[in-house]
């Protein structure tokens, strides 16, 4: 198998998208393609010792940039790295496809490129959401502003289906994320979405409010993608200050800083739980292959991560699961085929 | 002037309310009416040292529950120290009340018992949201789960006065939530909301990420009710989580400890900047009068700093000039008049 990699995505380009390929191949069977500036990649690649024949370079002329329209980038910028790499993927010259770039574009172009699995109306990126006794799968992180319950459902599903491939949970608990316990909370959306998740054959435990959200209590946590991009970020941003805060703290006197020292071990056991490199990447479910984009920010141990977890994906057989679950979803709600809007 | 306090609002009942009560008495300049059981909250009374004279206890039978339906409960419990309270406060008996029962029944008590100020469409819960460096103000915190964008509109100015009358910002910077920086992002809401922001004379910032809402750098955080909701709720969520995995790292060995008790005085000013119980109260703003909503879990404490920010409430004047304001709102959003769905 192949794993397709965009070479160019992410704020730190080739420097760390390299390191992490390299990384990765003792921890994945597959070989990796990486699509991008073949002189700036290659040149990377130079600084390393590793099986050559397992990593090969295409070489393409064009990259995506964060403040490109989606859309238009995916439609004129033919020979970008994440164009490329995506029609490989659909052509299944490669069996997976990994990029950091701009997250609107990868969707777009997913959607136009690659396509939707039938039956699916609209793809989601289910990302793991890190919580202090495990991790629990949160989707829609962020695809899809505007949701319906339709799309909601598909989600619970999928994101379901995640936890139990690729993370191993079985019987994963689903929950909705709502503003209160009762069914009659939240908005109709909402409170029509409870009432549909009740009559699937998911494991689907009820309302999960903010305060529950990173408790770890559930497995999948199901929003819309506003909702579920504002909990993404919220989270590392509360974490960022905490720990920022209590460096403040420590760091403040004397005695602080003593014990500081004496903590350090402990605290930097701390820190880890709280690393978002740990996991690296999240697909974009629903996508007739299998997309991971990971984190724009990443280092090289977040690529190598969420080139790891995208092995994991295709080992489970995680998108043809998918599919064969389509087949068993709830009729009524199936009805009206919605087009995605991209 | 009078306060008027819900003395059986809470999870605690008249124990911790009584108690902060007498507490506030040092804090605030007007005297309190207590509504409620009067041989429970006398027996309560009756334990403290305080200037008698400024406490007045009104008797009332019933008490609205956490699980009572909002507007059946208000409609049919006229004798609830609730409704006593806000009917008090309607004829000018009282110049605020505080409550921490049932939001939703306060919420709808304060439409049909307080009223609306003429020109707001929608009441907001207006909280306050503290950071490390400093206090912001989050609105709506979960009094409207589904919202127009003239509702956010109105938010975004009683936010506004709320941290400048109350909190004390000169020029308060006023920040949408969203899922991106781009004036193209988010649900239609948000993104129409945004371009009706850019034209009032408030000083919008643009939007704020769920990354930066903790950050502090911007002062007042305008969401929708269901969104804000979460973004509340969430941040304490992690907040406690972050903070019970610091201590199981400290604990989980004898240099932890040593560290632990090293640092126990830094660690308990980091805790300090968390205690919501500092701010203890939330106005529902857009009411024709002060009605302050105290956290549910609240203690002695935080009904004490409730009373005290009523207090500030009324010295500043609030609830007249959010009226003021409303003159000065911009006329095209404002033309259809929506009734409140309660």
């Amino acid at each position: 198998m192949k794993i397709g990699f965009d070479g160019m995505g992410g704020d730190h380009g080739p420097i760390e998208t390299v390191k992490g390929a390299v990384d990765a191949l003792s921890l994945v069977a597959s070989n990796i393609v990486i699509y991008g500036d073949e002189v700036k990649i290659k040149n990377e690649l130079n600084k390393y010792k590793y099986e050559q024949s397992r990593i090969e370079v295409v070489h393409t002329t064009e990259v995506i940039e964060n403040d490109d329209k989606p859309v238009k980038a995916i439609k004129s910028k033919d020979d970008s790295s994440m164009v490329v790499g995506l029609k490989a993927l659909r052509k299944g010259e490669i069996d997976a496809f990994v990029s950091a770039g701009n997250t609107g574009a990868l969707l777009a172009g997913g959607l136009l490129k690659v396509g939707r699995i039938k039956g699916i109306s609209r793809p989601a990126l289910c990302t793991i959401y890190p919580t202090m006794v495990g991790a629990s799968v949160l989707v829609d992180a962020g695809a899809n502003a505007e949701c319906k319950s339709r799309n909601l459902i598909e989600f619970a599903y999928m994101g379901s289906m995640y936890a139990e491939k690729v993370i191993g949970i079985k019987q994963p608990k689903v929950a909705l994320v709502n503003i209160g316990a009762e069914e009659t909370k939240g908005t109709p959306l909402y409170i029509e979405t409870h009432q549909l998740l009740k009559e699937t054959d998911l494991n689907f435990v009820g309302n999960v409010e903010g305060r529950d959200v990173p408790s770890g209590n559930v497995d999948v946590i199901v929003a819309d993608g506003f909702t579920g991009n504002i909990i993404l970020k919220l989270t590392e941003g509360v974490a960022l200050q905490l720990v920022a805060g209590l460096k403040t703290q420590i760091m403040k006197n004397m005695i602080g800083k003593i014990g500081g020292m004496i903590l350090k071990n402990n605290l930097s056991d701390f820190k880890k739980m709280l690393d978002y490199t740990e996991y690296g990447g999240a697909p974009l479910l629903g996508l007739n292959g299998l997309v991971v984009k990971a984190h724009g920010s990443s280092n090289a141990k977040a690529f190598m991560n969420a080139i790891k977890y995208a092995q994991i994906g295709l080992d489970s057989h995680l998108v043809e699961e998918i599919k064969k679950k389509v087949a068993s979803f709830p009729k009524p709600e199936m009805k009206e085929e919605q087009e995605s809007e991209v």
